[in-house]
């Protein structure tokens, strides 16, 4: 197929474009009997949409989710939970000065090259509106997660352009528009983008995820392991340059008898490994970090080229985000619990005898 | 299915462990017409297996492969392509003494957690030496884009433990037993690695993978983007803990005045993004970072349990590489050819229409 | 995934119930540039739709459908394509009596004990409503064969009940309400059924499907044959029971030198296999004939239990087709149709050198 | 990927040729736990090998199949399985002389246009030796359903040419070549069979499968139906031409107040359905019809064209069985077997909470 479906047993199919007259997704998978309801998935949109803040775009989109399918009474059926978001500022005329030219950064000039069409409003298909869909996807699968493994996802801004946040704590990160999980930081990275947005730039961001409550025993050993499956999931979030899991690339220059996480009868006596050991979840944290590049939608002339290869110097207007990482933290989660729940489903098929003893 | 088959359209199943019979696996996809001998593949595996110098494990394995099928009068045919490497140097006894003991930062734990079952067999599937499999599969591919559209792709050691390795030139790669594109940094490594292995200690490894002369436009747009695939099949590497495109981890701290790569009618003028844009090859250069952690493998005792969960020391023994990275080099590149051949094939299917005007 | 998607490179994932809000699905890699309007996909629709004479159920629905994404300026981008189809007439009120009994010959039981769930509106997702998605879909596929290929997708009405249908002509099928291809028989089938129905009971039909012009080449050797691709597909259908390809069962009976079609410079002298050597199309009309069960639903007293395992007399009075298969052409067309776009994506992928030759 | 695995959760990837140096395959996806050994497999193989009487091909293969992997002292370990059977009796020169011709029913043809390749060695990838890694796989299903659910599985030759075979009972199956459920019948399907092979011949059959004990609930409801899966594995078997479900073909003709089965208290009050309502197993015993066309490779002389497109005439001596459907019963034991595996583990995916309630 052509990549619009994450997933094996718990599936996500994605559709919409950035100015078309929907985004949505189809749900296959969700066991029966989940009580769900569409503020459950509201909730996540909600910390996902834009105009929250002056941080991020000014488009208008309330994000309204309709389920259309596979819920009766109240309850997953099990049948596939149909999706749909309808697009509301569809402001293509913004757009309409780039329709023969490409932005630098940006999969206008590959889709062209690919696919022989140049849909320039808003980026399409490409535009990262369609994370709206996963973060929907995600919702569902946090509270299955939740409710049947007493699963829970977080993540949180660690990193904005040369800013380091150092953690404080989880409470904090959704009150204020960073995800920042430390209060006092705030105002430094406020005033931070403020400047950024002022020069005309953008920049880029690190985001942390962590799992708790996952139990021992999900992934798989070779190609499908838990971790490549996380990577797969989180590199395949717009804008995204790289992908950690535990020490990361710290784990380079780590000596082995630092990394690897020694075992005592009350539990591990480290979490190097981010919690997975040979591809297969060990019961501690699963521990994820994420690079996002800066935005490359910026408002200053740059060096570009037209449809014919001339010369042409591009400038983007429109209403862009100056670190697509602000809004990026609902996206992980929701990334990496459609990754927890497809492994939940696919342990229990192959290990149903083995966790039954 | 449980995630021994990497790929859409070419696919490698892979099946065996380290102190079974054989190893070996199933290329299936691959287009009629290739010139296809063992030979071809042989040169891959024995860049990769142990025992060529003091600084990888002893092992004796010659790993020769054994072509049951797909191939008639020296081309393939377009069926399954059967892949055979017997395993020759079976010391399981060396292993014995960890049957009922857990090794940290190994996948014992988690394997018996999973499947009910300890295969203390040298780690049994967990076992690197599976990914013979992924370079014998890998040459397949290298070899086929290589000849019908002129891609190569290599690899070599960026960083090991501390030392980072200057980049000089990719001809030296195959000179050396580290991969290393520096020569003259190769004796400090020589001597570093003597050193950890003298500590009875290991240290982990950065390798980089860059493809050349991939065409604009393979890949998918949202989820099977062809960096996220490439992190999964990055990340689904023993050891591997992290996986960089482009900048990387870089592009947080890059403004996207920077980071963006501007267009000319010559060409990009720098190449943050690592040869993707929004998921799709743009014609650069294909560039990729992966971390290995330090074996966990050490002979030194290290705290851990039991099968009863009681406390032991443990000490692993064994014939082990002191750094895995070392071997990994024609791993990495394995992975990034069946990727990069998946899409290819993928990309045809879809738009040979556009391919052909 | 749970088996809501069908096909390989196009794909069709489909949701919805029959008493929903909407019934939907999502095409994945059809290749761009195929011009496209809702109007295209509303003929064939319209086809199936039910209401149109008094042999089909008179359930008001005009099956409206709204391309949600996938199609710019006209022509599809490369991107999924959105379909979307509200339901109207939900006199969900007609099933409330049947709440907590199962209908002998339908699918209440097995829902109930797999998903421990009882969506009792009609069917709920075991509802043949959900087969207006499938010829959506097949309607984007027929366009894109036509207009790609020439090929072309026919079906016609061979038997009702003990009536055998002589085949005269393809011409007159979207003529009658039975997809007769025979004009004078047209009269006994509507007495016919008038009968049945008059009885209150049901009865089965066979219905033959042909594909002309389908280029030699298309279908996988081993599993993925074509023809066991066209079985499955068409085996999905609701109360499909039977399926045969070129002379079907009356091979059982056949000699070899009958059976085999000879070949001559001048093409195929016969075609027993109904146009699938080896499962790849030979370039032969491909001919497929499927055997539709009575409708499950008939208003007269049977025997059932409820969910307490209690005996009951169950009657179904609703609106029901007194045979489903005067509906089920524009179905079986569309499973042809969506399984051949399929195989001519996978058939470019892998053989597009041998192709291009 | 190109055709060669079947299943979703349980799967089979099959490789070799007919005269290649092996086949063989991977199964993946195998719970641990499960007794095994080369014996389990061995008998069935042995059941299909050919050379076991005078009604089938007289080519000498022992079928020796060695397991090597996933097995761990006497049990599965959750790897996977690779089986591997080498040729033994690769008498080539027997097809020298069609390499440049076209058997007429063969898929000679239609692999020379899609691949570009001629593999004249008894057909390559397209022969019939192929279903030994079928039944290799299908033992290990069988087993494990055997032994996990108390399913079993059994075929029996109900048609051979003219002959209609009379169930009796199904303990004399496997005491006569043709597994006939009928001892009395067994000199006249003989004689018969003689009589063929003497006309220089071949003739078809129609071979029953049962599978009993299977639980409610497998199978999923739209597209993946249990029915649809099974004709999909069916009609991939060479030389099947028709599939058929519970009453199949003849439900054509059925009233619904006769072919929808009634429940009781008791149970259902018949089987039209075949076991099988919505695509979900009923509890009920699932029953299958094949039928097999006559063999293609008949020594006699038949109009054909070379690759030049010239006419010429064709006679196939080789050692081919006069009728393929004799050896044909373990076979579709088999494919059945694969199927309802894959579709136990897809219920215990998604529906586990169910189950357990």
């Amino acid at each position: 197929m052509s990549g619009n479906t994450i997933g094996t047993l718990f599936t996500l199919t994605s559709f919409g474009e950035s100015h078309g007259a929907a985004i949505g997704g189809v749900i296959d998978g969700c066991p029966p009997g989940l009580a769900l309801t569409a503020a459950d998935i509201q909730i996540e949109l909600d910390r996902r949409k834009p105009g929250t803040s002056r941080h991020v775009t000014q488009r208008k989109e309330s994000d309204t989710v309709e389920i259309l399918s596979g819920v009766f009474e109240g309850k997953t059926t099990g049948a596939p939970i149909g999706l749909l978001i309808r697009n509301e500022d569809q402001r293509s005329q913004d757009y309409g000065n780039i329709a023969d030219t490409f932005r630098p950064g940006h999969a206008d000039y590959t889709y062209w090259k690919k696919y022989g069409i140049r849909d320039y409003r808003g980026g399409g298909r490409s535009s990262a509106r369609e994370t709206a869909v996963r973060v929907a996807g995600g919702a569902i699968a946090k509270k299955w997660l939740s409710e049947r493994y007493g699963v829970t996802i977080h993540g949180y801004m660690s990193q904005m352009g040369e800013i380091d946040i150092p953690f404080q704590s989880l409470d904090f990160v959704n009150q204020n528009p960073f995800f920042s999980p430390n209060a006092e930081i705030v105002p430094e990275l406020e005033s931070y983008l403020d400047k950024i947005r002022a020069e005309r730039d953008s920049v880029g961001a690190r985001i942390s995820v962590i799992a708790q409550g996952v139990p021992v025993g999900w992934g798989e050993p070779v190609y499908d392991r838990l971790d490549a499956e996380i990577a797969y999931a989180m590199m395949s979030i717009n804008a995204v340059k790289g992908v950690e899991v535990g020490a990361g690339f710290a784990s380079v220059a780590q000596r082995g008898s630092v990394h690897s996480d020694e075992m005592t009868p009350q539990g591990f006596a480290s979490n190097h490994a981010g919690g997975i050991l040979g591809g297969i979840s060990s019961g501690q944290d699963i521990t994820v970090n994420i690079a996002l590049k800066p935005t490359s939608s910026i408002p200053q002339g740059r060096q570009s080229i037209d449809k014919q290869g001339n010369a042409v110097t591009m400038q983007t207007n429109g209403r862009h985000d100056p670190c697509v990482g602000v809004r990026a933290t609902p996206i992980a989660e929701a990334m990496l619990a459609l990754v927890l729940m497809d492994h939940a489903l696919r342990h229990r098929a192959q290990c149903a005898d083995v966790i039954n003893t």
